[in-house]
Order: structure tokens, then sequence, then C-alpha cells
């Protein structure tokens, strides 16, 4: 196959009702007309999943996973065919491809599957013969035909695994916002829409806060090298560009301030150092599927440290008998959690050996008279704990101090 | 594998709620718990099929009958994890399959394929383990994975199917009617419940109104010598055994008299006798797919025969304009077509060899002042053509004359 083909993936709201899926559609006629060959991923329309999920749970209290991935699927094979009907009354030869039929192989992992291999026999056949390929995303099967489901993000993790099995030229994610922001633009009035950004700082961004797009579409295009494009599917114009290499005059230090509220925060007092202890600590949350995030355990020179780790406030009700637990078992003195705090992130690769960038974000939050309540860093972010009810205020002198504003002020999005 | 095998199928009726489909998982743990292995084929819950339709037709008005089956197809694979789940829940192993999971393998031919074959490997090993298959029925794939739907009596006939490749014990039917009866109980009140009908019965049974079984899946049936038992989803006791060879006091003469209303009659005058002639005046039917019945060319010394065959009514107004064509192309004399009729047939493989049927059937029909429009008969079959508004009068007659009035007067069904 000489020619190079694009990628497209629609979410759920942009297949939502049978007048989008005409919307959408004509959009892929339109770039089929350009001369480019195109394989659709999409997405369950509107709230299928979540109705087929009620329709298990009015069956039975707890149906199995590998059955519940049998049930869920359907959301994507019934959107894709309902898609490739509509691209043939428009004129435009197409065909729906189950996860199987498009040789999408995964783990066994049901609910949340991993994509092991994209056989691309069928696929390659259906470009060749001219024939827009509609994929049912979320879903692959296992060596036995097992149908499994890829969990949260799966059809961007679809779309993006199909990219690199095609080398395709560019993955466009339609989505209901239009590009990525330097700030979330309700929060920022004055917030820049990033034409480029690194895969490392969508990755730093998305785990900080902007949901856009899942870390591990993110992950599979960084390491295949292929651009994501995230576009609205309501708008014409370009959104951004996920790319390897940023343009030079992007290379700024600082990006983009992400946020996101409703944390809670878990401190062991007094926790004997040694072996294994924070294995005994987290490998009960694990269990529970309780996602912990930043972790800080304090530098001591005495026998006895403290570890403080950030939940989701949802989580916190659960979490903390297991930590207590956890505490008295490896003899910790006391464990303190509270609410109502917030990550408050500055991401960009520019800031690598650029001196000086952690020291404005903390006395840019001082002088707003924002309380840091815990610090954690990687190469191209910083985040600070504050309260939720100091977040918003906090990502707008961000946003100002990092010089990320707009010349204009925007109005609606 | 040496334990033989029950199939149990259930129909959109069965399984059209969560409530419904908890009860029909109660009825399979209680044949496990006697001990039997079961396969379970499932259609899709209620009015699935026809939403999935709808909502095709919402997209477009003429969907490619490829990207049909793929839509529809997924109303067996709601209901079938949905069952398989519930199953679980009672503590009762089970897995549900899709058509291609259950190895059903057929013909490429888009919402009216035939099974060509079951590869039972996935099945025997499933049972093998102890587990209950519930199987999306309705559906298979082709040779090169495309997804098939079996198009009318689907489900029944993936269940005979999967019964003659797993040689099992007995395909039970369950269905919204408890039995198969001498006469519709709504009409006659002394219809007598059928405790055994032979294959051959029960497809002119089938083919002249009696619409419980798919005659394609009593074929496979006959073809295999596989027992069909057609019961109730909501009542305990057997219904009707549908069987190779008829216990001996069950070999009456007349087993059914059926029917079937809102008829039509064409017949095409003056048509000249020649080779090719009834060709061209059906083929264009098959195109349109109306069902041709009933077809009777009067014998004539002349070169010119009148042809008369019977429609349903409701294609009455598609079917004359081409009838009217072909007659004209082969130069026949006129046509004339009349609505408002219904066929009254009786059934039985006791009339093979017995004198005077046909002549007791026209008898009565005669003392009670019915005028016959038409006489079509196979080896254990008699039909006549009626006026819709005698013929619940004439099967009531019927049922009497040839002794099958029960001695009691049921009351409600």
């Amino acid at each position: 196959m000489t020619a190079r083909v694009i990628i497209q993936k629609y979410g759920g709201t942009s297949v939502g009702t049978p007048a989008r899926i005409r919307k959408v559609a004509a959009r892929i006629a339109e770039t089929v007309r350009e001369g480019e060959r195109v394989v659709v991923v999409v997405s369950a329309m509107g709230q299928t999943t979540d109705q087929l999920i009620a329709l298990a749970h009015r069956v039975t209290a707890s149906p199995p996973a590998r059955e519940l991935d049998m049930l869920v699927a359907n959301g994507e094979t019934i959107s894709a065919p309902l898609l490739a009907m509509c691209l043939a009354a428009l004129g435009v030869p197409a065909i729906s491809l189950t996860g199987l039929q498009a040789g999408v192989r995964t783990s066994g992992h049901h609910s949340k599957a991993r994509i092991r291999a994209v056989e691309t026999d069928r696929l390659r056949a259906e470009l060749e013969a001219g024939r827009v390929c509609v994929v049912a995303g979320f879903q692959g099967v296992t060596e036995d035909l097992e149908i499994t489901t890829l969990g949260r993000g799966g059809s961007d993790t679809t779309a993006v695994a199909l990219a690199a099995a095609l080398n395709a030229s560019v993955c466009e994610i339609y989505t209901d916002v239009d590009a990525i922001y330097s700030a979330d633009p309700r929060v920022v009035k004055r917030a820049r829409r990033i034409e480029h950004i690194s895969y490392e700082e969508m990755l730093e961004m998305a785990a900080v806060g902007a949901r856009v797009l899942h870390p591990r579409a993110v992950e599979i295009g960084q390491l295949y090298r292929i651009p994501i494009h995230v576009r609205s599917s309501f708008k014409k114009r370009p959104g951004t560009m996920i790319v390897a290499e940023l343009p030079m005059e992007e290379r700024s230090r600082v990006r983009g301030v992400a946020h996101e509220t409703d944390i809670a925060k878990v401190t062991i007092v007094g926790v004997p150092d040694r072996p294994g202890v924070a294995a005994t600590i987290f490998e009960p949350l694990g269990e529970a599927a309780i996602s912990v995030d930043v972790i800080v355990q304090s530098v001591s020179e005495t026998r006895e440290t403290d570890i403080t780790f950030t939940i989701a406030e949802s989580d916190l009700k659960q979490a903390v008998p297991l930590v207590r637990r956890a505490a008295e078992t490896v003899g910790a003195k006391d464990v303190k959690a509270s609410g109502g705090l917030a990550k408050l992130s500055i991401v960009g690769t520019g800031m690598l050996g650029t001196p000086g960038v952690a020291g404005r974000m903390f006395r840019t939050l001082a002088e707003g008279g924002i309380n840091i309540e815990g610090i954690s860093t990687s190469e191209i972010r910083i985040t600070c704990l504050v309260s939720n009810a100091q977040a918003e205020a906090g990502v707008r002198a961000l946003h100002t101090a990092f010089e990320l504003d707009s010349l204009i002020t925007r109005g609606k999005r």
C-alpha cells in the first residue's frame, strides 16, 4: 500500500444521535473526497454503554467481567454499522468491522485488556478496495476469540493503535472540546489554544487533570511517533497536534496549567523505616482499585518517616480503614486524612534546565495568599496541593505569572 | 463426550425483560440440577431487533444488507450475556457465545443466510468443563468471518442445527404457546393438544398457518432425526413432541385443521401454453420478495391455459403491476385479482391411502354453505380457498367432521 492512511476517531457524543451520525458521515465523506484513505474508529452512541451496564445490574448485582465485556461490546458494534450505512447512503463505499474483524488482538484481562497487536490484513484489503473502514472501538479479541474491552480511554487507544499498525500519517481524535488549552477555559478566560504539544507534556497534562485524551493512547502515539490531532467534531478549525518535536517558537518554558479538584490527602505518621513497609500500605489500595497519586515520603534521620499520598476524595471513605489496618500492621503511630484539596500543576518541556520555575510558582501562590499543602514534581511538571476553594484563583495567577494569557479574552468557546 | 445434551431455545418474549430472563435462568438451573448438559439458544429481547432496524432507518432509507446484519446481530449478543450472568448469579457455571464463538458457519446471503456447518469444538469443551452454553441465535459467520443473520425463524434454526451437530437428545423450543393444537384454540374451543406430531405433518401445518415453529427448523430436525419439543416458557407441563414415528394410537387420519386468513388470489387468463411462460410470470415476484403459494394451472386442450396462485393480501398492491407486465410479455389475455380469502387445510399422515378424506372435506364445507374458490393438495394435506368471512366456521366444521373435538371444552389457555 503506497498511499498513507488517516485515522479518525469519533467519541460517544459525536455519534450520540442519528442526526449526529449523519453529520459525522458528511465530514468523513469530505475527507474521502480530498483523496485520503480513511479508517474511522467509533465509540458507542451517547449513553449506550451505561444503559447496557444498567441492564446487567437489573439481572444480577455482580455480573462476571467476561459476560459484562460480551455485553458492553455491543455499544460499538451498534454505532459502527450505523455510521457505515450512513456513509454508503452518501455514496462513500464503507464497511463496518468488529474489533475481531479489524484484527485487534488483546490480552485476556476483561474490562481492562491491553492491545497486543493489530493484524492489518483485512483493513489493508478493504482500504485497497477503496472502502472506508468503520471500526468498533474499545474492543478486541484474545487468541481464543474471547471478546475483551479496553477500559477507560479505550476507543482513543484503538484509534492510535490502528494508526501505529497502519503507519498512518495522522490520528485525528474528534471530541467535544476544540483543542487542548493552556488552562481550563471555563476557569481562565484568557486560556490559550495550544497548537502543538509534545507527547511528554500531554501525558503530564492528562495525568493532572486535562481529561481530553487518555494517557495510554498518548503513550502509543509517542512510541510509534504517530501525530495525534485533537479537534472538535462540530467545528472546522484545527485543534491541537500532539507531536514529538515542537516547533521552535512553541518551546516556551511552561505550556499549561492544569488543575484537578476534590482530592484528599492521607498521611501516615511515624512509619518505621524498614523495607516492605510501603508495599504493605499500598497493596490493599491497589486491590481495591483505588488510584494513588503524588506519594511523598519525608526524609528522616530517625528510624521513622511520614508517608503522604493523595487519592480522589470519592475514594477516601473506602481508603481510610484499609490504610488504618496497614498502618497498624507496620506499627505506624497515626493516620491523618483530609479532603477538600486540589492539585495545581504547571507543565512544559521548556522548564527542563530552566532554573527558577519552581520558585516562581511558589512565590506566585504565596502572593495570592494560597497555602501549599504538598509538592510533587517530575522533570517537566510541578504540582502543588492547595485547598479546593483557592484552586481557581491559583490557576489564574499561575497562568498570568507564566505569561500564558492570550492577548484576547475569549468569548464563547 | 458421553452424556447427551439438551438444547433449549427461548424466544424474544421469554427473555423480554430482566425479570423474565431471571425466570428463564431459574428454569435452566433446574434442568442442570437434574443432571443434564444444556446448550441454550436465545433470541433478542422483546422488540430489540425492531428497534435496531428502526435506528438504521433513522440514518438511511436503504441500509445495505451486510451492515444491517452487523447491526441486528447485536440483539442476540445482548440477550445471551445477560442470561449467562443471570445463571452465574444462581451458581450455575455458564458462558455466552456469539454465533462465531459457537462455531455456526453460514453462507454469505445477508439477512437470509443458511447454516452450512456447526464446528462444535468450543461448545464441547465448554460442556465438558461443566458450563451451560448460552448461544446467540439467529446469527453465524461466513468463512471470511462476515456476520450473517438467518432470517425468519432464525433462532429456531440455530437451536435445531446445534442439536443436530451435538447429537442432542432433544431440542426444546420454549415459546408463548404451550403446545401445537389440532386447530387454533382461539377459533376452536374444543381444539385438542397434540402430544406427538410427525415432521411431515408439522411442516404442512407450518406452511398453512400454524406459526409456532419455522419450517426450516423442522426440516433440519427431520433430516437429523432430532426430537423437537415445543412447549411453554411459562408453564411446566409438556407440550408437543415433533418426531419421526408417531405412537400407534396417534396415527389418526387427520391430525389438525390449519387456517390462514387475508389471502389474495391472482388468475392470469388465457396464457399461451409454451415453455418458459411460468418463469416469466413468477421470477419478478421472487425478485420483489413476494412469496407465492398454491399455484394451480388449469389443464387445457386448447393452446391456452389459466394460471392461478395465491399471495398474502398485503402483497397484492405490489404484485398486480408486476403480474400485468409479465402477462403482457407472454401475451396472456387478462389478469384477475381478488382479496378477502382464507386457506383452510386438513393435515395428517394418516390420510395417506385413506380414501374419502377429500370428499368428506368438500361435503362438510358444502353443508356449511361455504363456497370453495380453489383447491390444492399434497400427499398429507388438502387445502381449500374460502372467503375470509367463512374461514372460522369452516375450521370448526372440519374439526368436528374429522372427529378432532376434545371431549372437554377448554377454558382459558
